[in-house]
This record gives structure tokens, C-alpha cells and sequence, in this order.
């Protein structure tokens, strides 16, 4: 048995899924900061023989500038191989004939380049962060009220961030507003979806049981992973917090330091 | 049991409570205007034996400012006579030894002028329009979550009201975002806060079952006061919507075309 349990599940792993944000990189002015060690430990999983993707609920830009940005950081990934929420947006949108009214940051509408946003029938509400002003905020409702069924769609439902120069309010909490002001609820794309995890699975060929996540955000991150079958470990990271290790209804397979410990926890597990 | 019935009621009332936005006026551009009938209903109201109070989640400007606008529509009302959600928080305030940080419109902060706002252990939100910007909901929150016990007092908890250039969204959305912010409860002042009715009540020296309250918000205005034991009429004017009158949990004891015609049904009763 103890063998499933963490670190001890890392013989058996044959995927790892990374959160980006808090675990590879504290973002912020500019580029933000890579986390140390990080960089060196993605390098490590790259070389060894487990499947690696990233999973993140960024959505303030798209995800080639999102890259190009972690390319600077010094970590080399490519745009494959992140899933991230507006993606998944558009395969919703596209699927139910959806046009969005879009509550988003500038540097993500790239992501919406083919959809029909004419006429919304639908909004989809990222994190905007500065964009968020009454004004905006009123259009959305605007809209969502005018419609005879209302759709929202929340990339992402994160209370909060953390940037070099303090803690953010995230895309959840205006969901939220947005939720109480026409009184429905909103769907949520991205982490900790189940039908988001599953499209990483999806992609990397894998059963939940043989991938584990590794993030900063205990409910989010972790919880979700678990929800989807997959081992979940945290990291002492970004926006953890000392009271995560006591939480009402989510434990951690594993809490670590940072990524680089979790790394070399699982290889050496493996050699 | 028809006396007991709107607006057989109306016999035995000794008081009225009226709500002032989107009864008496539209608020908007400028003063916003008069809504048809109602200058002359109140003088009605006024020269019966009834008792008169307002009583407002107006959280714009302080009451002097609000008491002469109205009067530059028309209405003859004293400062009194008006019940607001900031006066009621004051109180709370100065109770509890809470010192506030104010996120509030700015024509609002002098009901605040005797309140100690140093090293602030609590958030007061009120409908804030336009200041409720990214940068300042996120100073709020950071309020909140330093603090080791944090306390969130909000005027109102309404979801939007009605300008002459269209629905605003008001206090309550941006309660609710603070609330799932900081995974928190709010504690609302004003309507429809049972301890802001009884307010009125103790003012007037009357008994719950002794006054009518006529107000275009069917759950804070009508649902508030029946929780109290008065009676509610709602009119159809403001942010009254016809989905109102199949409401799952709220029904008023009478709706009316507006206020003109809920007086004279209450005068008419009692000659």
C-alpha cells in the first residue's frame, strides 16, 4: 500500500500535470519571477520518461505570448502542451452556437479570433483584472439580463492571486457578482473542472491513476486533480497557505516545499 | 377578515413607510425626475392622519444632499423623516469599536465625519457607482483579509437599480464578490435588515401590524417589511418587473400602477 501513497505513487506514475502560475513563476511587473529551481526541475521531468503537460487558468493573454513569456523565465514549452481555459471556451462556444460577449483581458482575445461574437447570446467572463470596471462589469449584466436564457461562462472561479506586489482578486469573485446580480450560476471552464483535467488526460493518452498534479492551490489544483482520479500535490509555493495543511475538505496526497523538491521526490522514487 | 386584506387594511393603519427610488422618482442625469403623481400623493399622505417616514437604501449621497434634491423635485420631505442605511452603520460602528474603511460614493462620506477611520478593523461598502474600480475593490479586500477577524458591513444588498439611462448594478453584487473573496458573510444595514425596519418602527411609536409599506422592490422593500409583520405593496413602477407578480417565495399584499394610485386606494378606505 504504501506504494500508492505519495512519494511512494511515483513508481507507478507514467504523467505529471504542472500547474504554471505559483509553481513555475510568481507573476507581476514585467514577466514576473521564475520560482527557484523551477526551471531546472521542468528540465529534469523533460528528460525523463514520464509525459509532462501544463495546466493553467491563466487567461490574460493567449497561449503563445503566455509562452513566449515563460520562454524568457528560461523554461522551454511549447504551446501544445499547455491547456488553458479559453481554448476550452471556444470548443464550448463552438459546439452549443454560442457568440460571446467577452469580459476578458486585451491580450486573450487573440484566443477568440474565429468565434462569431455578433449579437451575443452568452458572456464569457475571464480574468480582466484593470478591466473590471463598473462600466464593464454593467455591460455584461446588461446583457446577461436581456437574454431570455442567460449563459455565463467563467474561465476559471479563483478567488485570488498573487503578484509580486500583493494578493489579486481573481475571475471567481466577479462570476460571483455577475451570478448574484441575475441570479444564475455560472458555468465554469478551466480548473477545477472535471471535463478540463479530462482533456489533459485525453491528450496525454493516460488513466487518472497513472498522473499526478502538482500545484499551489490546495481546492483548485488539488482538489480538482483528485476529483478526477489523480493523485494531487501541493506545493508551499505561490498562493499556498500554512492553513491549506488543515483544510475542511481537501487533504494533499503530498505537500512539498516547491516544484523542485516534488521533482526529485519522484525520480528518485523512480531510479 | 377583508379589513385585514390590502387595501381593507388601510382602516387600521396609523403609519406609512415609503421607499423613495423608484417611488417617488427615477434617479438618473442630474436630479432624475419625478415619477407621475407622486409629489401630489405624498402632500396627500402628508396632510392625513397617517404617520410618514421614508425610508431608503440611498447610499449616494448624505441626507441633506438627498433631501434637497427631492425637494427640487417637488417633494416636501425633512431630514428626519428619512431613514438611510449610513446613519444605521454609524451607529453600528461606534457600538462595536469598528473603525471603517470606506468603500463608498464619495457624497456619502460625510455622514461618516465623526467616525475614527484609523488603522481600519472592518470594510463598509455601500453602492459606490463608479469607484467601484479593480485598484479599489482590491484595496478592500486586502483590508479584509488582514485582518484576524474581519468584519464586512454593507448598505444594502440590492443587485441593481434603475437610471434613466438604464439598470446599475448596486451594493449587493459587490458584497457578494467581497464575500466569496474572502470566504466570509456580510452583515447588512439597511433593508431589508429586520433591526433597520424596527428603526422606523420605535420612530413612529407604532406596533408592526400598524403600518404599510409601499416600495418597487418586492423582496427588500415588501418581502423585508412583511418579515417584520407590517404589511408590503408593491408598484409597478421602478425596478418593478411583471415576473414580480409570480414570485417563488415573495407576495405582496396588493400591487399597484404606482404610488398616486396606492394613496388614494389607502385614503378612499379610510373616509
Amino acid at each position: 500500500m504504501a506504494d500508492m501513497d505519495w512519494p511512494g505513487c511515483a513508481k507507478s506514475l507514467k504523467g505529471v500535470i504542472l500547474d504554471m502560475c505559483g509553481v513555475l513563476y510568481d507573476s507581476g511587473e514585467g514577466d514576473g519571477v521564475a520560482i527557484q529551481g523551477s526551471v531546472e526541475a521542468v528540465k529534469k521531468l523533460q528528460t525523463s520518461d514520464l509525459q509532462l503537460r501544463f495546466c493553467t487558468n491563466e487567461t490574460q493573454a493567449n497561449r503563445e505570448k503566455f509562452v513566449a513569456k515563460l520562454g524568457r523565465l528560461g523554461f522551454d514549452i511549447s504551446v501544445p502542451e499547455v491547456f488553458s481555459p479559453a481554448p476550452a471556451a471556444v470548443a464550448v462556444l463552438k459546439e452549443r452556437g454560442l457568440r460571446p460577449h467577452l469580459l476578458v483581458y486585451d491580450g486573450l482575445l487573440p484566443e477568440f479570433d474565429t468565434v462569431d461574437k455578433t449579437n451575443p447570446n452568452c458572456v464569457v467572463i475571464g480574468d480582466a483584472a484593470d478591466k473590471f470596471s463598473y462600466e464593464n462589469l454593467n455591460e455584461a449584466f446588461r446583457v446577461l439580463l436581456g437574454l431570455e436564457k442567460p449563459v455565463l461562462l467563467s474561465l476559471g472561479q479563483g478567488r485570488y492571486y498573487k503578484e509580486t506586489d500583493g494578493l489579486k482578486l481573481d475571475v471567481g469573485v466577479y462570476m460571483k457578482a455577475l451570478e448574484y446580480a441575475c441570479d444564475l450560476k455560472a458555468e465554469v471552464i478551466g480548473k477545477p473542472s472535471p471535463m478540463f483535467f479530462q482533456s489533459v488526460l485525453d491528450d496525454m493518452g493516460l488513466q487518472p491513476h497513472e498522473v499526478l498534479m502538482i500545484g499551489d492551490d490546495l481546492v483548485s489544483d488539488v482538489g480538482g486533480a483528485q476529483n478526477c482520479g489523480m493523485k494531487g500535490v501541493q506545493v508551499r509555493t505561490g498562493k499556498y497557505r500554512p492553513s491549506d495543511e488543515g483544510h475542511a475538505t481537501v487533504t494533499a496526497d503530498g505537500t512539498v516545499d516547491n516544484l523542485a523538491q516534488a521533482v526529485d521526490l519522484i525520480l528518485n522514487q523512480r531510479n
